[in-house]
């Protein structure tokens, strides 16, 4: 069912900072920010031969990255996103599976454009996953 | 300076149920399981098309993966893999740019028989961090 690794989210306290350590000190090309309100970041990536590397930071006072960095002061890999062919067929398998499926349970855009859904970490060994439909 | 996403690793509290998990309810292309006691883990790759997720469990009492699990009973993403062309070339940028490599500085022979290296995760985002030459 799950396709290509289509990127690593890593939260962090201070965008500036992780911009210069990924840029400057590992070399990477890394995109200028972009502010997501209506996913409360402010998102810079990271481009890699194979994948992609998310850099997280909150935008706005309901930002879900604000309460994962109160616990993570320095900042951590949030979640990783797998890509599929058919969200929904990937939800009946899921739920059938008696995976939770995070919210109403339906997909909703994603920061991509594209349908997306995350699934309970409790249910994927202390993971937050999050599937594309692509 | 870094270039593929080699390796995604997750530590498991329950190898069976991960593999379950990763082989049934995600139905990816899963291997069998591989004891590597010279670093005190028993891992299954997750192969996907552009990259693969390590599951890692503890083998041994001398195992790296014992204290993230006592942090993190349930499990959770321990560490991301970049492959690096040269990784002495690499120690010398990051040294010179202040980040720590973990242990005595110098490149490991890791699980795949190429060297890496770990980053401190204080000096990298609170992200433990491998390069692995290529």
């Amino acid at each position: 069912m799950i396709g290509k690794l289509n990127h690593v989210a890593i939260a962090v306290a201070n965008l500036d900072e992780a911009v210069k350590t990924y840029s400057q000190s590992l070399g990477a090309k890394v995109s200028p920010p972009q502010d997501l309100p209506e996913h409360g970041v402010r998102v810079v990536f990271v481009e890699l031969p194979n994948s992609k590397i998310e850099l997280l930071s909150p935008l706005g006072a309901e930002s879900p990255i604000t309460a994962f960095l109160a616990k993570n002061p320095v900042g951590g890999m949030h979640h990783i996103c797998y890509e599929v062919d058919n969200i929904a067929t990937a939800i009946t398998k899921l739920q059938a599976d008696g995976v939770r499926i995070l919210g109403d349970g339906k997909p909703k855009i994603g920061a991509h454009g594209k349908p997306v859904i995350f699934m309970h970490p409790k249910d994927m060994g202390g993971v937050l996953i999050e599937l594309e439909e692509v």
